[in-house]
């Protein structure tokens, strides 16, 4: 039998997970992002993002926000679960963003507009 | 200037908000989906996964485990952030299988082949 093909929410998971390993295999551990990785990933796939803050210290002040969450190691690596939580914390600022976006507004724009205010702090573990 | 295309990662986040709002907002309050629209949702968008369950209560379960965990309210609501617990917990058991994918195997077959086991916890707050 033929598998179905994927749906929407099934190729954008399988896409998050496939850019992080793509980016954590650079260099060091293929399991994590380093820094150097890190600034990578967030300087070309969250560009729209990383952009639009004025801080020039963002991406470090991310990293270490999230960094030792999961595993409870300030180990300046990310792990995927990390790396999630990241990424959740962008999403739920987004959401709030998207519920709120012009109907004529692009919505990639609405997205990706908040400002690092909306950045939620780190989940408590 | 015209804004740059979305990179993939930003199309993969918005599609994941834009399916939750779109479920969500079938009845009764539109920033979280309660039990029908969650079953409708893993249902529809998550069949690869749901259909290799042999537990028949698996929505159920998984609902329970995921809900209350933000919000701290058993509500038989899911919102956002809780839903991206439930999506993140299947993520890693992807990333774990998709690490071990071989090489003629098709991604997504690998990735929604793990069981019910690998199911982390919902996260402790």
């Amino acid at each position: 039998m033929r598998p179905s093909p994927p749906t929407e929410m099934e190729r954008s998971m399988e896409k998050i997970i496939t850019v992080f390993q793509r980016f954590a295999s650079k260099e060091g551990s293929q399991g994590s992002m380093n820094f150097k990785e890190f600034e990578n990933f967030m300087n070309v796939e969250l560009i729209s993002f990383t952009k639009n803050q004025k801080d020039p210290n963002i991406v470090r002040k991310i990293m270490n926000s999230v960094d030792g969450g999961v595993d409870g190691k300030k180990n300046n690596e990310l792990d995927f679960q990390e790396f999630l939580n990241l990424i959740g914390g962008i999403m739920v600022a987004g959401h709030e963003a998207l519920s709120k976006c012009p109907p004529k507004q692009a919505r990639v724009t609405c997205f990706f507009s908040s400002s690092p205010r909306h950045l939620p702090p780190p989940r408590q573990r």
